[in-house]
């Protein structure tokens, strides 16, 4: 397995820890691209959020809501974002299940929507072939 | 209670259903900014994810999941972002926990990542404010 991810995961690869528990870990993200950017993966290999078993998601969901909580409790944050990319169409780049999380500060200045250009087709016709 | 989530959620506002069970509701975003973007939110209201018991977080990734699994096991997508703001410095706009899903498709040239202008702290030293 050359998983970066799961390297991490098993300390084979150091990482800045911000959280850790049985079933997830939380880790700075070094692109520095943010500030306070982490990354959530699970312990357990999964690629996407297809293939991730729901115990697995709510694990990793739970540990995400440890940190956010944790930054606006006792960090002097208020606010978060959370951003995910499944599949390489969407822009995932590792391919490790794993879950963008972003720290706000009222006036940080930080742009975190991304720049949408506007639908293409007519939301109707959108929905009617993705409803379940 | 003025919430336009919950007005949607009990059918008091019409809305383009994707997806409805027992804890969440998953229907089309009229901003119309992308192909095919959905809202998924709980029914039960919830501001935002601090103020979100594990149950209700696990039971709207877990419909989350169902519509994802669906557009990409049926609906000829091959990929899905999701985007989540809570609280105001983060840009969340409903004051009702939501998560912004996209379905997306190889070669559909939506660009999905926020304009970062990269981090202005160092890294070590955010690293040792949030970690736990």
């Amino acid at each position: 397995m050359g998983c970066i991810f799961c390297k991490i995961a098993g300390g084979e690869i150091p990482c800045r820890k911000v959280y850790e528990d049985a079933h997830a870990l939380v880790f700075m993200d070094i692109a520095e691209d943010v500030d306070g950017h982490m990354v959530a993966i699970p312990k357990k290999h999964v690629e996407n959020v297809f293939d991730c078993d729901g115990e697995t998601l709510c694990n990793l969901m739970s540990a995400v809501k440890k940190v956010t909580d944790h930054c606006v409790g006792l960090c002097n944050y208020d606010g978060i974002n959370l951003l995910h990319a499944s599949g390489k169409s969407a822009g995932q780049s590792v391919p490790h299940l794993h879950i963008h999380i972003i720290p706000r500060k009222t006036g940080d200045g930080i742009e975190a929507w991304p720049p949408f250009k506007g639908a293409k087709m007519p939301i109707d016709e959108v929905w009617k072939t993705i409803k379940l």
